[in-house]
């Protein structure tokens, strides 16, 4: 069941990573069921559940249509100031999206019908939905297998839940990591789906991350926002952007650290490094299960004003359907990369202009390198795995994002509908 | 000649419109050539030859990587104040771009060659190169057709001219419109190639107009301005710019009509009217060629803060990889549209967004239409020509821009050079 795809008939990624070994976090239970959101028989509701006073902080989507259950997290999270949320609800396909106040009151339904489970106000339990756009949300459904979450919900069910989650996803996606706080081990472990930015009809990023550490929620949003621009925000498929994007991370605190109250805590900075690099693992895995993706490229961005300018030529280069159409194609096509960097609008010196696959020169000082080969170069372009550095000469600022190519397959997969 | 695909082996965009019948402009001659710098048979060189006197305005890309034409031409406007300009060069095959001090010798020799055959000094002369970037462009090809240049210039050559600057297009592209100026009929006729913003390792959007219209420089350029901006501007195949992107005015002034020398001249109404008419007709077939395009997109943006916001909300419209596979797949997906206006950052109303597809609506007042037909709407879907109107409900701002789908097609025609 863990390596089901979300949609009958989709080939599994050719990036695709195996799903960790996932053991419980201590204070987490998970309960997995079938709503029936899908026609097919597979998971597509997840409900997480929190013993008393576990800690939140969340970041969403900035799209401008933001989704109902997205509302209901900002809401919540306000209300409680991200303090022992008992619950989050997530279900498959249907975004609950551009439904106006038939998606706020499926929302509520949904929280409240969690609650009852559970045993806990409606804001302390968070909403996260995905799949089709502008569809109703029938809450009934959600309502109906509070019998079979009450009787299900259990620490060890992580893998099924990386799975209940996915919608165009080839592969489920999960990753854990260890930090050491006050001498006690702490883990870090989370899910995610998402394949292309938004997929289809099939929309968002979703992703869900729990630790035994005890943070306080302040100090745990003080560390996943800025995390999260160089992670989550730091990958794109096709620069498409979902009106569900949500990443929650609860810490239970069960493994008995004494609670970091701030992130500027000298403890804090183990836990939020093993944080960053689980919501990387996770971000990176979107990228390989990007549609259509046959290679995953890291454009690191040098040389440029400050890593601002850094992080919007990066994304340039990332979302250029030239460049990816290249990479694709297997061609070294750095023209097409200096194309991306000036259509950037950011300072760059084009007499500096310096590009790299891999370790081989493209061009050097705003030229094509001398020593450049082409045979050693489609050599290079032929790996599944590349990766391509651009220094533009101006300063200092760098970022590192991650992308995957553009080709047939994700034609096929968002265009081919009545072909 | 005159449809002769600029590459071997492209198949004319379904999308093709005829050439219209060109005739002369009073004071341009034009000479075609090859220069050689395709391994196969086929016209690459242009030179336009203006009588004395002729007025020249410009607009040129804002990319960053600005190419050796593109940087000789501004020199030239501002030497000259674009007053009597004699000549310009075009040629296709190779950008002169990324290529450094070579790349600035190599436009000045074409030049001063130019110079010598028209017998003027050589800021009187503009440059524009397309084709394959970072590659020096040798200057002595060019050089070496001055003898054919010199007997080749004559009036009747545009539909030849057309041809002669295409690259990865697959058909010609002119147009002409006519306007009166104290009484006497002018003629505005211009021609343009490019096919996707920037096509693959053969660059660029370039457009040549000529009137027989007496204007100012500085009328000419106070009304070519804004109507790039409705134009040239407002078009977009993949979102990627060129680094030699050229569009270049020249009136000759001998229609006779006492000069306009101020765009505020109640005269230059009608003129700059037809002007703009010409701009989007030479535009629009830049769509019609987008690569792979099998249907042509007019987004009709409106209900937005002010005009520029209407136009970056229709360009992440006309730019979303997923609307635009949609659109191929024949799919009216109006939640990708509103997943698009998101995603634009833009102040919109996600509870008044109305969508129509034609004259069909797909959502009102941010949820589906209550009379939404799935029928009616597949059968639009299935026209070549389509209409996209979208209402963000926050203004009175507006405007239009025109796209095409994303295909097999183009991933075939930039990705599959290894396959």
């Amino acid at each position: 069941m863990t390596t089901a795809p979300g949609k009958p008939g989709l080939t599994v990624s050719p990036l695709a990573v195996p799903l960790p070994k996932l053991g419980p976090i201590a204070g987490v239970r998970l309960a997995i069921a079938r709503a029936g959101f899908y026609k097919h028989e597979r998971p597509d509701l997840l409900v997480m559940a929190f013993d008393e006073g576990a800690a939140c902080a969340g970041v969403f989507t900035r799209h401008g249509v933001g989704s109902a259950p997205v509302d209901w997290c900002k809401a919540s999270l306000k209300s409680t100031g991200g303090q022992n949320l008992r619950a989050a609800v997530i279900n498959a396909g249907n975004a609950n999206s551009f439904t106006k106040t038939a998606g706020v009151e499926a929302a509520r339904r949904s929280a409240e019908a969690v609650a009852g489970v559970v045993g806990c106000r409606s804001d302390q339990v968070l909403t996260a939905s995905t799949g089709v756009i502008g569809v109703p949300m029938d809450a009934s459904l959600i309502e109906a297998q509070m019998g079979a979450v009450s009787h299900g919900l259990a620490p060890d069910r992580w893998p099924e839940a990386a799975s209940a989650i996915m919608t165009t996803d080839t592969f489920p996606k999960a990753a854990a990591a260890t930090a050491v706080i006050d001498g006690r081990t702490v883990t870090i472990q989370g899910i995610a789906k998402g394949s292309g930015m938004i997929a289809p009809n099939m929309a968002t990023m979703l992703a869900f991350v729990a630790t035994d550490a005890a943070v306080s929620p302040e100090a745990l949003k003080a560390m996943l926002t800025p995390a999260t621009i160089r992670t989550f925000n730091a990958v794109t498929v096709d620069g498409d952007r979902s009106t569900n994007d949500t990443c929650l991370v609860f810490a239970t605190g069960k493994a008995g650290n004494a609670p970091i109250a701030d992130a500027a805590d000298p403890r804090a900075a183990a836990f939020a490094a093993a944080l960053e690099a689980v919501l990387l693992n996770l971000a990176q895995q979107l990228v390989r299960d990007g549609e259509g993706a046959t290679k995953y490229v890291e454009v690191r961005l040098t040389g440029a004003v400050d890593d601002a300018s850094a992080r919007k030529l990066a994304r340039t280069i990332c979302e250029s359907p030239l460049v990816k159409t290249a990479i694709a194609g297997e061609d070294a096509n750095w023209g097409r990369i200096t194309m991306a960097v000036g259509r950037a609008d950011e300072p760059m010196d084009r007499d500096k202009l310096s590009i790299r696959f891999g370790d081989l020169w493209a061009a050097r000082d705003g030229a094509v390198a001398p020593d450049y080969s082409e045979a050693a170069m489609s050599a290079y372009m032929k790996r599944q795995e590349l990766l391509i550095t651009v220094d533009v000469g101006v300063g200092a600022g760098s970022a590192t994002m991650w992308t995957c190519d553009l080709t047939h397959g994700y034609i096929s997969i968002n265009g081919d509908y009545r072909s």
